[in-house]
């Protein structure tokens, strides 16, 4: 827990703010607080700040918060990832969070189960504290927004339009496109979309609708990872290729 | 499963092998292999091939294995590694063997708790077939050398250079260091060994002594990660780099 995150109707006008539970815990047992020292906070889907700890017990610790005047920008990926198992999807809730998407995408797809999707595992209830410990972990405050989408067809032939209208597209299948630089190309990436498949990889039907969308195929070379791993490394070539092109544009 | 491996040991002197348990079931049941079917096979350390199904039930697989010429080179990226808590290290094994790495060397650091080193995780009959399991996703055969070391300062003044005489060095650090790009230059970058530090971070002193062995420092941008999330994007980021050079050299 690098940043802090309290809910904005948690907060006093006044910026002072009560904690209970594992925030709690970890400012007094981790971070070691204790009262007049500072530590970073945010509000969710608002700006980031520093607190004063006014009192701190493992029970409660109050804070007194001051924040800037602007929320951090959203981040500059989508990603639109063929649902995975339960198991995979509890592990990558925070780690999404944490690498920076602006949208989470899940669909179904010829190789997703469906069972899978009616798991407690897409209740808000469960995701939404996964999501908020991976921002704290990154010290972002822009919570994914995350829709669950059932019909493939429907998804990419008339909702991902008005969903995603920027960016360059791109769809991961293994042993298929170039590199990341090959299908962002040269040209400047300010926004990128990104599709991961399921574990057994997009059937050819669902290839050929995301390219007729505008989706360039990438691979990550020769070896075949797990969703799971695919994603985080996928993310983070997204990530840095973005921010060679900001810095060089 | 996408490649089943057997162990040198195993195998017959005319290619045939008889497997059971995990890989049995897995032939049977995920691949649904029936006899006359070829499945893709490699040997522990050795080259890949094919293999015809002979015979298939739950318990027990026949197979006879055809194997080209040569073993795979082993990956051109070493991983130094602040040994991370048990659990994520359970988790970590398997994904870094499937994304590519020669050498896993674990490491004790200020931020490492002495604890960590005192777990069945460091067990190779724990972690071995986990690394199998990543090879076998990834379709490689080379097994991570992995070594484990309580001293910092001996592995790095003393032991280091004659554990990875060749590569560029780099250091990851939250806040610090340019892109991974910036770190290794335009220059062609044939074989990398990464630093990753602990959850809390290096020291000043550690990350000084790294420095004095060449080690330039890397950063992920301004977010920070879990360092199993870090350790697989800062991994994928290397290896795209040498992929980059290797294929404009």
């Amino acid at each position: 827990m690098n940043l802090v995150l309290v809910e904005p109707a948690e907060l006093a006008p006044d910026g002072s703010v009560r904690l209970t539970g594992i925030r709690a815990t970890h400012i007094t047992t981790v971070l070691r607080g204790a009262p007049g020292q500072e530590i970073r906070v945010g509000v969710v889907d608002g700006p980031v700040g520093l607190a004063e700890i006014r009192s701190a017990s493992s029970e409660c610790v109050e804070l007194r918060c001051r924040f800037g005047d602007q929320a951090p920008p959203r981040p500059p990926v989508d990603l639109l990832l063929a649902l995975p198992r339960p198991k995979v999807m509890r592990r990558l809730w925070a780690q999404i969070a944490a690498l920076g998407v602006d949208r989470i995408i899940l669909t179904n797809a010829e190789r997703v189960e469906r069972h899978y999707f009616d798991t407690h595992i897409l209740d808000p209830a469960t995701y939404r504290p996964l999501l908020i410990e991976g921002l704290q972990q990154a010290r972002d405050t822009r919570v994914p927004l995350v829709s669950i989408h059932k019909q493939f067809r429907v998804l990419v032939e008339d909702e991902i339009d008005a969903m995603c209208p920027h960016g360059r597209r791109v769809v991961a299948h293994p042993h298929q496109g170039g590199s990341v630089e090959d299908a962002l190309g040269s040209r400047l990436v300010e926004r990128v979309v990104l599709a991961v498949g399921p574990e057994g990889g997009w059937n050819a039907f669902e290839l050929a609708l995301l390219a007729s969308r505008g989706f360039t195929p990438m691979g990550l070379g020769p070896r075949t990872l797990r969703t799971d791993t695919a994603c985080i490394a996928l993310l983070s070539l997204v990530h840095a290729a973005i921010a060679r092109h900001v810095s060089s544009g």
